[in-house]
């Protein structure tokens, strides 16, 4: 409970994992390789399973959800368990006063995320939603470009993430891969990802039961506008976010190890002063081009994962909300509702700007 | 009027001009340039302009369209003026009894194109729009691979085209640009470009008047969906399609002249005969992956405007519509008033299987 | 010492890995989770290190190497201690009966190579060098693509393998990062690496005391060349090999993982038949080029420590040499030391076919 | 021979082309389409050729280079006749009181080019080489950067050029190829491309009486190294130049419009101030990396051939040399005949620096 950090001793957090299947191994290895934590217990129904992810480690195992929320020497739990059971665990964790860490998506609706936020806040807890993507070099630091204004205001946002993915038996195109690009907004855009409206438009060519294909458009406040391509059946891998805003623009190619990110002092002007409220005098003659220089920022190497517990730590101690808050995680799970109404009437333009968030914010 | 070709005589065809602006000169070049035409004639309301462009060779230069088409020494006339001209000028020519070329957009709506579809229909003559992107090496070859059956059946068509661009006093960021994709599509798939229906989303976030980035979304019959991006302020130039079929994949990356065209013997296999109706039945265990070669089809060196006037002289020589023929033309307008209509309604699929197209059929 | 692989009982092979610093762990972790091998013993003098490499598996740990060679329950060797200790101790493991499998580079000179080649060939046993970029994915295709004679024949080979790389204290930078190359080109060339000459032009234009830049040129039989660029100073990684053959082309960009691999149809034609002997006879007329498509192979996943160990246990089982034998590491090391003393003597070009070659052969 | 120039007159200078054969016409082009020349005459042997180059325009047709040169009506001369005649017409020329300008080769020999630089300079005549590549907006600004200081020392420069190539009937791919990237480094190496010695390798596989591979080593002087590839056997085209420096690399791949030019602000640092004389004590130590960020500058357009043209008259107009002057074009040749003399005899590394170029400094 106590590291010895730098010369000073300093007290590390409690945790324990509930969950050892497909994530629980990398939340275990990254609290073991903390120095802000000390995990002190693995719970899973299935104890042999445990067991495998504690090895020889000096962690308790225990299989008793209730048993382990009893105990007074844990500070924190972090659920990665399936999406169906992050509300009841959450809230029960919540309600035996531990902050709570859960892997995305938040819950399996908005309804219940918004109850798991209100129960945090009145409790005075941390809940957190695991957007692991927000935690890389380079998402950090394409949030740092647009946050420092850079940029100049946000123009548009295009991301698309194809490749020939694993078909979902249990959810789409848009639950599967969009969670990533929307936590991204999210975390990049000053006051998070909160568009005017949602329209989706899904195909399904391989009738597979589900959208394989998919399209996301999002107006933004101030007449930008966000889109999403995500796609399961392309051969060819594209992970590609363009930010276009009206000073600068970044390029983020991720499967560009040798140049991630590039920021274009390129775009186009458009003369105010030079304007009338007219319309039809908008003219070309007031738009002009800027073809400047590029640059191509170095990233630091880091793992995303080590980078997101110690967030959850910082903001237990510092008793403020995570990068990726309960909130984050329900804007998150808002975009996708919306998306799936929208899928379902047509592709019609869903508005998301609801009464709930007003009272969370 | 008469060449000689390889040894023996064959008549060329004799065509005018009409339009001595931004496109005319081209066309005069390519028509000058064939074996397959006569350049009798250059007409425009300024004299000093058709004569500019055609320098010293032994060209009329005409100035009154009647006296031109009045003419019996003219087969053709190839129009390359303002589009809302376009109507008026190809009526007149048809009525003249000339078979007809017109620069894109075949006309500057839906109906009136129709008149001119048909007015060539019950004259018997040939009417062509310049969809001269149509004829690249590349696009020829797209085609081909589409229409043996390669790719199997199209799942998705995935089309991007962005640049940092001219903002257009007179048109969006659709009818500036979408054109090109869209008379491509209608190039490459069987049966031309005949959508479900048209979605539309755009933003003007320069406040230019205008949309300057675009989203079109087209559901294909049989589940497919086609999709096209277009955008006037991205700094980073992209010129991509990806054809996506149930047994290979096509990718078109128009700014690599290294390597044009990829198709990839990848993609997702769903065993049909273990499936039945019931769609929970549906599982991934159905679905498998190919992870096959890729090979990338060396392309021939070529002008597309000499390959569009030589396919010109060709339909109207063998009495057939060309590949670029009218009805391309409508249906490509088709789309872009579907669109623009779908812009004014918040982004609404709008039907375009109309009873317009059975009658044109 | 026995598995059960799909049913049947196979014997397993019995190793000991000597040397538990930088490479031993790697070596100790596939012996491990190899089907065909057993891991016996780890051996080093430092006690504490050998017991951490063994961590809490069944291995035995041994500080004295007579006393492991001694043993009897032991097959190979695998030895990963530093360079100048490669002959002793592959010398004492080959009179004790073992077969030997020594990290790259063999020896640390020539003439040590040739004696341990000439011991294990006198006892029949196995010496193998661990050349492990030669058991990748791409490398065995290579390999089977030139072996095939698909290429026709192999007219230059271009390699490059620039970085920032970590200046060496000991070695130069050919000495550091060509025996990459150079194993891979005995790998896959007919015969192995037998050049006819090499000439080493080497830098240090940061007075780091050896060489930091290098150039090798490799003449080959039948009037082919060799070419490696190695570089310490480079910021933009690159690893590129291009193997020119008189039918087709492959291009190896070992940074492209989307497309390791291209095959071009496309070269030169010299029509032989219309050529006299005289060499002013010789006209461009009778060249031609082929334009033709390319592909890009897929290729298997796979670890190349795990298909080395696996070859080192198939080649024991089926008394064969192993794909990269004694021989492969003394070809390698005879370039190295004809660059070393090519750099010593201005560049010139040094014979490196020699009695001995013969003697081995 | 007075242009009106921004409201006030100058007076262009008269010049004549000689040679109206492949590169003639773009001279007549770029010189018609110049401010500061006035075309008078183009001057060819076969008048007929001659007069297809000039057209309508009013330029004289000489076919007698006596004739042309003792008019009094023109400045200078552009020759872009066959390499084997420059010397005896730019002897004419100059000793006829002309500015000269030639097509690379400056001419077929050092000795001959020697004889042309001495009487350019005894004559007080400006005598430039039409090294094009130098002109363009790449180059411009490659030499810019490297010349303000902005790399550091420069410590190696790597050049490739290679593709499928026309080999040629009477040179061999060093004369063929290389003086693109000799003229190149020329061009941007303060004091011009002087190496300590030059060592060549050629390869000859498919026995077209020439080498069809050829890579050129130059040490440089201050321990730094310059290399050039070039290959006109691969279907791959690679244009690429590296330029390390002590500071900043500089890359340029000419083959990426979009991205031609590349500084990277990484590299190698030596701690000069740990180190002592003794080399053995030159630790890795005192060696540390740069990660820093990367620019890509924007570049204007502009054809290259325009702006020779205008370099030409400002170098007369001024009374300075060009850039590419007369001793810039023997430093090539230098070069080149060193290249074949180390051909000649097995790589050797040839000796460049010669009393000849005092007397001409």
């Amino acid at each position: 409970m106590f590291n010895l950090l730098g010369g000073i001793t300093v007290m590390s957090l409690r945790v324990a994992v509930i969950g050892a299947g497909y994530w629980g191994p990398n939340l275990v290895r990254n609290f073991r390789g903390s120095a802000s934590w000390e995990l002190v217990a693995v719970c899973d129904l299935d104890e042999a399973r445990a067991r495998k992810v504690v090895g020889d480690a000096r962690v308790d195992v225990e299989t008793d959800l209730d048993v382990l929320l009893a105990r007074t020497d844990i500070d924190a739990v972090a659920i990665a368990t399936p999406a169906g059971t992050h509300r009841r665990i959450a809230m029960a964790a919540l309600e035996a006063g531990k902050h709570v860490l859960v892997e995305k998506p938040l819950a399996s609706s908005q309804v219940e995320a918004e109850a798991m936020v209100a129960e945090a806040r009145t409790r005075g807890l941390v809940l957190m939603c695991d957007h692991t993507y927000c935690y890389t070099p380079v998402v950090q630091r394409i949030r740092e470009i647009v946050r420092s204004g850079e940029l100049g205001d946000i123009l548009f946002i295009d991301s698309v993430r194809i490749n020939l993915g694993l078909i979902q038996p249990d959810v789409d195109v848009f639950w599967d891969l969009a969670p990533h690009d929307l936590s991204i907004l999210d975390a990049i855009l000053p006051g998070g990802l909160a568009p005017e409206g949602v329209a989706a438009h899904g195909a399904d060519p391989i009738r597979a039961g589900r959208a394989c294909v998919g399209y996301l458009t999002m107006p933004l406040p101030g007449g930008a506008i966000a889109h999403v391509h995500v796609n399961w059946l392309s051969p060819t891998k594209i992970r590609n976010m363009v930010i276009g805003g009206s000073r600068r623009t970044l390029v983020w190619d991720d499967l560009n190890p040798q140049q991630r990110l590039s920021v274009y002092d390129r775009g186009v002007d458009l003369d105010l002063t030079s304007m009338t409220d007219d319309l039809a005098e908008r003219r070309s003659a007031s738009i002009s081009y800027r073809l400047g220089d590029m640059y191509a920022p170095s990233l630091p190497e880091g793992e995303a994962l080590g980078a997101m517990v110690t967030e959850f730590a910082a903001a237990i101690t510092e008793r403020r909300a995570p990068l990726t808050d309960g909130k984050s995680g329900l804007r998150v799970l808002r975009v996708l509702e919306a998306a799936t109404a929208s899928l379902g009437d047509g592709g019609r333009m869903i508005d998301v700007v609801s009464r709930e968030l007003e009272v969370l914010a």
